[in-house]
């Protein structure tokens, strides 16, 4: 393997120490400027890569942040990232993207890995088994700026920029209510993470303040892949339930073919809503009503608060934390309307 | 800003160079172990942060991989991300992932920025607008592996893992005229990327071994987002074919739906086959007829001669560049199925 050229070479052949032909190489004015043009030519004689890295590391600047996602494969995760692109592009940012999938051990592992790499900051939706962020404390050590998006810590006390899911919790059970449906399904995922735990919440509330009373046996937590969402909703369907709300679109799509199966209609028979207003909910029949998680919109102010921060960091200012709501609604299409299909 | 210690700072307090102390640090046999003990003591005692970075740069090893993708957001790619995760994750390679989103530009500066990370390796799959592939010199240059999957330059002279898109194309579009379509339309994109010219070869070399004439009025060219398959099928069903070949399923998904808008029947009227094998493709009605493209089994294949080229170079061996072709298969669903529809 053809050994790279390295400050201790330049050193050997000019006869100085790796020391001066480093300060040399960086312009340290300790370094007279004659020393400093003969290091600086001998480097290119010899071919010497400067590893723009560990200069940077002097500046303690690398011009890369690192975006920590807990899956790739969503609209909504990609409309984040392109948000989050739109953004930091425009500053010269170059982005490095690592991915969890769902497992809290490699993100632990990405966390230092980025770390390692000394990314300027980072952007993070945390993992389903992340249990705490403990592994973020190195980041919060060294004051290298995080911004959490959308799977956040509730309690934690940093930087968020989320949608308000128990309010769209509540609002997609209302809807379902107003459409006459008085036994809603719910099927969702791991309620340690802050976004299905609030829209459970708001779906809980929502009940409550109709005088429908909550049923466990209408409650289904899963991973949300097909074959476990298949086996949700065959076991909800034993309810006999007349609505189903389900916490993602492709989730939401596969219920709905299951109740198709079962030779019930959709919405005549059970009223459907997802969550996401993915790209596949108006090319299903019926079209998919859900709520709208606007992805674009929250990866350009994640970014932009992530600009901020590094920004006040380098000119040795603090930032304030703080957490953001970005606005949601519901999209509603034609598998949730229930009650105009039996006027018609 | 808190200054953080430098390996200067520990040389002015033991007053011995810097170069002693980093050498040191890296337990340089040319520094007596006292003196060794005693850096590694001061250090630590100041807090000094050891760069593991600059230390693998040393052992020219980041035991990081780089991936640079041209999307996310489909599930060939979260396919093929999962079996490279599957392989690397296994010798213990952490993985940065970089996203180009079809820009040449982006996946220049994402090159670049991997190359500037040090990273063991990269697995690339290029974007829908570069042009060659010299932004990987510097990789060849310095020796450095790389493998291409699915996105490749057919020209090129590296290590590339494919699908014989031809044949698939061919396929494809023979199911269609054995189905008795004589007027089979083809909505594509970019034909500077093989994946798509060489699935567009197939399909005229199928239409001519069965004596149909190609029509350049049936083929649409176009970025496969929803707007612009819209236009294009809405452009194309003035030609009035009977069968669609689309080169994704995405946007077969979409072309279906203009179909139905038209009051036209799939595949009654019109047969539609798209590519990939996406999980929407049997969430819509009809379920769709695709092309099965073995995401898990390319990414794992890469993964594994990449981690191959790894070894074989730091044991300083070479290593033979090759085209690998993974088997994939036509998946018949409903939305092709004309013959059989018109019989009952």
């Amino acid at each position: 393997m053809q050994k790279e050229t390295t400050i201790y070479d330049i050193a050997d052949k000019l006869g100085i120490s790796a020391t001066t032909v480093s300060r040399g190489l960086n312009n340290n004015p300790r370094i007279n400027k004659n020393t400093r043009e003969k290091i600086h030519k001998t480097a290119e004689e010899m071919g010497y890569q400067h590893n723009t890295l560990a200069s940077n590391l002097r500046k303690r600047q690398t011009k890369t942040i690192g975006i920590l996602l807990h899956e790739v494969n969503s609209n909504f995760v990609t409309s984040v990232l392109a948000g989050i692109e739109k953004v930091v592009t425009k500053e010269h940012y170059d982005i490095l993207i690592t991915h969890s999938a769902e497992s809290g051990e490699r993100e632990i592992a990405n966390a230092t890995n980025l770390l390692n790499k000394r990314v300027d900051g980072i952007i993070v939706s945390l993992a389903m088994s992340t249990k705490n962020i403990d592994h973020f404390t190195p980041y919060f050590e060294r004051k290298i700026p995080i911004v959490f998006f959308d799977r956040v810590m509730n309690d934690a006390d940093c930087t968020k920029i989320i949608i308000n899911n128990f309010s769209c919790g509540y609002n997609a059970t209302k809807h379902l209510i107003e459409q006459g449906c008085k036994k809603i399904a719910h099927i969702t995922a791991d309620l340690t993470r802050n976004v299905y735990n609030d829209r459970f919440l708001g779906y809980k509330k929502a009940l409550k303040d109709h005088q429908l009373t909550y049923k466990k046996d209408l409650i289904k937590i899963c991973s949300l892949d097909k074959a476990a969402t298949i086996e949700a909703t065959r076991e909800l369907l034993i309810q006999k339930p007349d609505a189903f709300f389900v916490t993602n679109d492709f989730a939401a799509a596969v219920c709905i073919e299951v109740i198709h199966e079962h030779g019930l209609r959709v919405p005549e028979d059970i009223a459907v809503i997802g969550f996401n207003n993915d790209t596949l909910g108006d090319l299903i029949t019926p079209k998919l009503s859900t709520v709208d998680y606007p992805g674009i919109l929250m990866g350009e102010v994640a970014a932009t608060e992530l600009m901020k921060k590094i920004k006040l960091k380098n000119s040795n200012k603090k930032f304030a934390d703080q957490t953001m709501t970005i606005p949601s609604e519901l999209v509603i299409r034609e598998s949730s309307l229930k009650s105009q299909k039996k006027k018609s």
